[in-house]
């Protein structure tokens, strides 16, 4: 595996079992496979013995030695840019203090937001890498990370550009989500409208930085209202940006029909979205976001309506959240776990919501699958069967990730 | 850090922040902090300016730069050594099969005991040693592993030589659990009777061996009777073994009050253990063993009777249960996270649970804290608060692991 560190664009995987995620369900299993890459694009997936012989002295060659290879992994949720400490708080709640006194002693998102502003943006990059780093070494390729700590334009403005400097760090994707719509800063207390009025004038400036791959908002009784979200999906429209929601998690705040509406990319949390929802996200090809690292820690008990997705056919992605309040989960597996033992997803679901499907969600049509064209994101698994991949919890799964056909871990 | 790699018995941490565990409760925090240690002993815990000033060219000093140190975490109860592969049949029991369906296709216990059987002691050495490979990276200096998927003398006897050779390799300490009465194997059905009086008869063979530091059996209503169980228990006792049971887990069968009995080291699930019970543990100072992992996986939902151990006094130890039927756990951080979500442990009873009570749950009186005499099995974490240990799910915390003195990861 040695010569792997040095692998370029080009090269030839031998010996690999392949989780393709082909059609619309199964594993896509290709036993005795071999996976080829140029320039960062698969231009190889299928039969060792189909491979053309010259390649085989053209390109590096690394033998996987009958491992499991799946597309990258694919984080579509995350709040992963975030200064300060909220396990204190996790600790108190334990020892039975309320919300309320943790909120009056300064504790909750506020808390993060005044650690997150306090940073100056080395400080904040220094802290986020590691939780990055963590999803990478696990198996994620592609990740997705939200502002909305900052709530201010200098604040939301840095949580951005360290969110895209970790990518460039790593050596994998980060897609940036403005959450400038997360919660009320302290400053407009008692004024959401007004705050919404900046929120939207921010947004073609963070636009025009390239800090914006999708805008989010937080759509429920304790966040934004509904006419507030729509001024916010309104001015990412006028701009051409996709949008996506933090839906019904407490309620149903009719969010999933909502971001639908505006064709958006997700509805995220989802747990008590109506049927009707459920078919207008089904209409306008918005893919549910699992979030059960929130469900798990806040221990809910409303499941989101799993049967109703899936015969409306509304693909339905998982993802880790990974937040200091409700789901400080550094583990895209971990959260396929969590898929499957609360929300009894099947193994193959928990996979093609984390690959195939977190793709979609975060409208990227050249990842997900192992399949020639695709980019060359791909992860070597130590492990028997491919199902382990949403079995086990913890342990050290991964034997080598691949980004654009370049070792990363 | 690099020279810590070379470390060997004698040595002096500077820099640190210690969380010591001393007295019987909080966190027992000394800042500006050093550990010294002599022959894989701690002989120095406390304040940095109390350290001899002649140590400082006299040892090998390492700076831990401020990081947070506590004692190496200690897993009191696993079944880490195992062959063959479960993950297919989560996938079946996740896919509608039921466990009828799934046991009369050769699932269940019993296809890890076909496995297990077949594998030489070379392929279950090579198979199990990446799970405690795991947990050391997490963090574990300590580890329990049971025998129990043999089920006849020369497989009992191989898994305990596996265990036995695990702590070697990683430079930790293995103590080996005898638990020959964990099911009845296919050869004895029918006569459970006659399979007690077996693993009665090899328990002496073994313990000559230097196999066996304690002795279990899973004593419930699909597994041995308490009269059963007491047979076992008695052999251990003629031998001078120690003794521990799976208790209570599934319904109340008095299992507590049994092993409390014979005085022994721990009742471990516990979660239908009576008010009698827990009364007999205090007195006999037997630890409960809580299993939040099983707990998780089962979906149960009877929560161990955890006020009256405490009203009691019954120290709670926390542990994996690392198991491929109903506990896949590969971190003890993640079940003393389990065990904060779902029995509301305070971040301090599940970190006190992983190391103090746990240390006397295996009978070891050497470990488990920060203080002169003690082992020097430490743990240099990367977090900014203590709580953090039980916060995070998943995540990479561990900067360096210390057993005896000498680094580990
Ligand atoms: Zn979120
Ligand atoms: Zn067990």
């Amino acid at each position: 595996m040695t010569q792997a560190h040095e692998l370029a664009h080009t090269g030839l995987l031998v010996g690999a079992r392949l989780i393709t995620l082909a059609g619309n369900e199964g594993y896509g299993i290709v036993e005795d496979a071999a996976l080829g890459w140029r320039q960062g694009r698969l231009d190889f997936v299928g039969a060792l013995q189909d491979v053309p012989d010259a390649w085989r002295s053209e390109r590096d060659v690394v033998d996987a030695q009958g491992r499991w290879i799946t597309p990258g992994l694919i984080d579509c949720h995350t709040h992963a840019v975030f200064a300060g400490d909220r396990a204190s708080e996790f600790e108190q709640r334990l020892q039975g203090a309320s919300y309320e006194e943790i909120a009056r002693a300064g504790g909750g998102i506020v808390s993060s937001v005044r650690a997150t502003r306090a940073a100056s943006e080395d400080a904040l990059f220094d802290a986020s890498l590691p939780r990055a780093r963590a999803l990478l070494r696990d198996g994620v390729t592609s990740l997705e990370i939200k502002s909305g700590y900052g709530l201010d334009f200098a604040n939301e403005r840095k949580m951005l550009r360290v969110a895209r400097r970790i990518g460039e760090v790593l050596g994998i994707t980060v897609r940036t989500t403005f959450l400038g719509a997360h919660a009320l800063p302290p400053e407009f207390a008692g004024r959401a409208d007004d705050y919404v009025e900046a929120v939207c004038e921010w947004l073609p400036r963070l636009q025009e930085e390239g800090l914006v791959d999708a805008v989010d908002a937080f759509c429920e009784r304790i966040g934004f209202t509904v006419a507030q979200t729509r001024k916010v999906f309104e001015a990412a429209r006028a701009l051409g940006l996709p949008v996506k929601l933090h839906a019904d998690q407490l309620s149903d705040g009719g969010g999933g029909a909502l971001v639908a509406e505006f064709g958006g990319l997700s509805a995220d949390h989802v747990e008590h979205t109506s049927e009707a929802g459920v078919r207008a996200m089904a209409a306008a090809g918005t893919v549910a976001v699992l979030l059960p690292g929130a469900f798990h820690v806040l221990r809910e008990t409303t499941l989101p309506p799993l049967d109703a997705f899936r015969a409306h056919g509304v693909p339905m992605a998982v993802a880790t959240d990974c937040n200091p309040g409700t789901s400080p989960l550094q583990s895209l597996r971990l959260a396929m776990s969590l898929a499957c033992t609360h929300f009894r997803l099947t193994p193959q679901e928990a996979l093609r919501g984390a690959t195939v499907h977190a793709a979609r969600a975060l409208g990227l049509a050249d990842r997900g699958r192992l399949q020639v064209g695709q980019r060359a994101d791909f992860v070597l698994w130590n492990m028997a069967h491919p199902a382990e991949l949403a079995y086990w919890l913890g342990g050290e799964l991964v034997e080598a990730v691949y980004a654009e056909g370049r070792r990363v871990a």
